[in-house]
């Protein structure tokens, strides 16, 4: 992996993801040098993150002044990306909650400013409001949609600077949407996640059922990392699903949590106080119990729609082993395991250390299943 | 700027513009990291960057069997991207050649596969034919039309891959193109450069003016690197180029490189052998000699339309002082000079160092000056 931070897996893999989502090498470069050369702390992390992405809005405004439209949407996306690659980094507090606010606020000035037609929807559910963007297919005729849900730590807005229009160039709409547990739901209002996410998921598809422009006897959906259980658990109970792709394998999410812990690992997407938060406990002893119910043990030999897992051999925070066993226990008679080695690349968790192969194959594998894309 | 090659400006300089033409850090890392640790030589840099493009090939054919067509052209493309960054350090003969025949193929296959309808083009012309791939605006009425120009060592690929679909996102067609001194007419027939490129410029604007999909009333032309010396130079004599772009300004190419050879500069994008290549000279001598003709002194006042030139305040390969030079003796009326500063990035040759903000305002720039955008 290319790691820009070569003793610290996190912050190197942040970088990646950042990457990921069209983040420049040469801006995050001028500001984390500093960081790393100095050994800097985590205040100096997102405080470069925070500066990073105020130089775009800067500029982004003087494009503006000038009539450049698509430059300055171009910039505050970017900004976007740079506050939330702070913001997943800091603990709950005034900090995390200004990089997040200034994310969701660049974020909006880019999708007025681009020409996507890309629009903010509000889902209603048990948990309240869950919003989301809709990614147009760009086709007059009704589009199958695939809804794109976060794991553990990213946000809407990051899935939409990762999949950008590579669903559109496929015919197919996609939602990308904050779930319990995650985004606005967690940052603004303090919903935790749920292990039984077929209650959101119905919701979502309920609501896709309302829209003119979607065929709702296509949907597909997608999640990322935590995602690699919450789109399987949902499908498996939800038939209105009709292809579920695991970016990113999970199999007993309590068990991974628990060796962390007992090994103090250094390897995950970020630090420990992250799972106390998304699983709504005081301690992280509670949250270890609580997330034992995020379990596909017993559940995906009810899934019997096409799956596709997407893993790297090289998983440090998910096992390939965990992979590979909740590819044999899913009941989908059309199932795919894809795994990415070492040498290949993109064998890290989701793929961060190269990760456009694994997005370009689960698109396509979409257009596919979905309908949109002609068989060989 | 980002250096992946600590003390060689010219392959970390390389290496950033892979990454500007959409090259992936993670893969580019994966194979230049035993370059770079072990310091080894340039043919271990040209094989290191075909094994590279060697690998995405093999990796296309496989998505190809699993119908992934998109994911196929993608990796040809950056299989194309790859070979030719190989070859730009590499010198004239054999291995040059194989690197580039690699670069045609795998270039083709990947706009066979994509769904842009991009075309290939031939314009005749009195250097025989110009190669080019006309990148659709996506409009079904006449769109306007932006020629982008080589500079001194890249080609109409690259090209491609750098602006992609950005000219199409602002309704605006864009011809990649190969003329003299560059791309396929220098490598397979041996074509020099020529001081008079209003030459090859008026043969690409009578073919223009033959396609229907076209709106000949609004050409556009826009050049990187020593296509800042061509691009306004072709369009001084050429009145129906509406709009000109200098990205990387030029003022007089034989002081420019007098400079270089009296002081051996290592600031150069690719090495000397280039330059009498690329003139038709036998020796060096000759080429400083001929290269003098490529100048802008008593040309420049000349140009009437508007003009923008972007230039880095930090560029070792083309003075700052010659970009206001040569700002100072447009004759255009509407004329810009966008200088890009250390402290905000894209301060060296071709703002290769964070190229996206340059390129979204050239586009954008096009749109206002094209009318295809609204003004502010």
């Amino acid at each position: 992996m290319f790691s820009y931070f070569p003793d610290n897996y996190m912050w190197s893999s942040a970088v990646n993801l950042a990457l990921m989502a069209g983040g420049q090498i040469g801006q995050i470069d001028r500001w984390l040098a500093p960081v790393r050369d100095t050994k800097a702390d985590s205040e100096a992390w997102t405080r470069a993150w925070d500066s990073m992405a105020e130089e775009q809005e800067r500029q982004a405004v003087q494009d503006l002044e000038k009539g450049y439209r698509l430059s300055a949407s171009v910039r505050f996306l970017r900004a976007s990306t740079y506050h939330l690659t702070g913001e997943r980094q800091t603990p709950p507090g005034p900090a995390k909650m200004h990089s997040y606010t200034s994310a969701l606020s660049a974020f909006e000035k880019s999708i007025a400013l681009n020409s996507a037609n890309v629009e903010r929807v509000e889902v209603n559910s048990p948990d309240g409001i869950l919003p989301g963007y809709l990614i147009p297919s760009g086709r007059d005729s009704p589009s199958p949609v695939v809804v794109f849900y976060n794991g553990f730590d990213v946000t809407k807005e990051i899935l939409y600077a990762i999949i950008g229009d590579e669903f559109a160039k496929r015919n197919i709409a996609c939602l990308v949407i904050d779930t319990p547990g995650t985004g606005e739901p967690l940052r603004l209002r303090n919903v935790p996640s749920r292990p039984d996410y077929e209650v959101p998921t119905s919701a979502i598809v309920d609501y896709l059922e309302t829209r003119p422009g979607i065929d709702s006897s296509r949907i597909g959906l997608l999640g990322i990392s935590l995602g690699g259980y919450y789109s399987p658990r949902s499908a498996a109970f939800e038939p209105r699903i009709k292809a579920c792709v695991a970016w990113g394998a999970m199999w007993d999410y309590g068990a991974t949590w628990q060796k962390r812990w007992d090994t103090s690992s250094k390897m995950t997407s970020v630090p420990f106080w992250q799972l106390p938060w998304v699983m709504g406990t005081k301690t992280m002893e509670e949250a270890l119990t609580r997330a034992k119910a995020f379990s596909l043990v017993g559940i995906l030999q009810h899934l019997k729609q096409p799956l596709l897992i997407i893993h790297g051999e090289h998983d440090s925070a998910v096992s390939v082993e965990d992979a590979k066993t909740a590819y044999d226990n899913a009941g989908s008679l059309d199932k795919q395991l894809r795994l990415f080695s070492v040498e290949e690349g993109g064998s890290e968790h989701v793929g961060v250390d190269d990760p456009d192969p694994g997005r370009q194959l689960i698109v396509d594998w979409f257009g596919l299943r979905l309908g949109t894309t002609k068989t060989i």
